[in-house]
């Protein structure tokens, strides 16, 4: 901190350098384009964030961001309630609405099973989600949950937990993504789509 | 906007995406952030804008951002008043007060002169810098502007019009960077680095 400079923009800075991958100096930079625009903008991104703040909790459903108790998703009658996708996080439901590709349900499992960090099977959402695979009239369970070893590892869990269910369960394809040039592609990308190559 | 988004999280996504070199990705991704974390987090960041935006003005002598009148560094007695250093923006006093090697006082323009764009002498402090000069004895004005072309003509007008004034104008020296490779000095840079080469 420079003893010149003054308190409130300092505090600013240091608030703003907190977000993921914003350094001091773009805090600074977003900080005096911030003072040197319109300021009313800078009341609308604060209440922006407290709205937020205040609003949204967790869908008693699918534990997705909500303003009401239940989402938008999993109100919406006209979803296929028998497809339910599980996701680590809020933000993994975002690819699969843009894509718009699914027309199922979605369950955010909360993170992943990391039994060195001490996150058990209890401390996600892993029972909720097997009463409601219970209780429901779930087909197929799409396991989306990324593909470090804790990722992996989870989705083996979840699947031997529903061994004797009737419930399908299934993980999205890896392979080379479209438009990527081969000769981009790391070691492991290639061997998984190689070793799941499809009948052209 | 994706319908299944809740209105409040759409808002603070597009709010945040205004802010410079933030993209909606990038957004969406500070987003998800503040709503995981700590809430109470995101209430001390909404905090510290509304702060800044009513506490932080222009400092009357220098118009660099104060939360006074007049700023820490103009009022302060240690600082020698006979060095003015005029910069562009008040976002541009920091790297002097960084590098801690200027201990004069400070005098933010406000922008270039750029008439193409309507901005004339006057729409700048220009004016009020000559009266600050005739006013007060300052001993040499450091004009330390940037290089665009813009920058550089309004260097030239402000030294053309203390023509006749005994108070000396200079500017920050062009060279290679401390640390610098010279296989990657751009030409421009070269040429001043040769032209206003020092003895050893």
């Amino acid at each position: 901190m420079l003893n010149s400079s003054p308190p409130a923009l300092e505090s600013l800075v240091q608030e703003l350098s907190k977000l993921p991958s914003i350094g001091r100096k773009t805090a600074r930079r977003l900080a005096f384009h911030l003072l040197s625009g319109d300021r009313e903008k800078m009341e609308s991104l604060a209440n922006s964030i407290i709205n937020a703040k205040n609003k949204l909790v967790n869908c008693a459903r699918c534990y997705g961001f909500s303003e009401n108790e239940i989402c938008p998703i999993c109100e919406d009658q006209l979803r296929d309630s028998a497809l339910l996708c599980v996701v680590e996080r809020a933000s993994d439901i975002l690819p699969f609405e843009s894509s718009g590709v699914y027309k199922g349900l979605y369950f955010v499992l909360g993170g992943v099973l990391s039994p060195l960090d001490g996150i058990k099977p209890e401390s996600l959402h892993i029972p909720k989600l097997m009463e409601r695979i219970a209780g429901e009239s779930v087909k197929e369970l799409i396991l989306a949950l990324g593909s470090s070893p804790e990722a992996e590892s989870t989705s083996l869990y979840i699947d031997r937990l529903l061994a004797n269910s009737p419930c399908n369960r299934t993980r999205l394809a890896r392979g080379i993504p479209v438009g990527s040039d081969l000769e981009f592609i790391d070691d492991v990308t290639m061997l998984r789509a190689f070793q799941e190559r499809v009948k052209v």
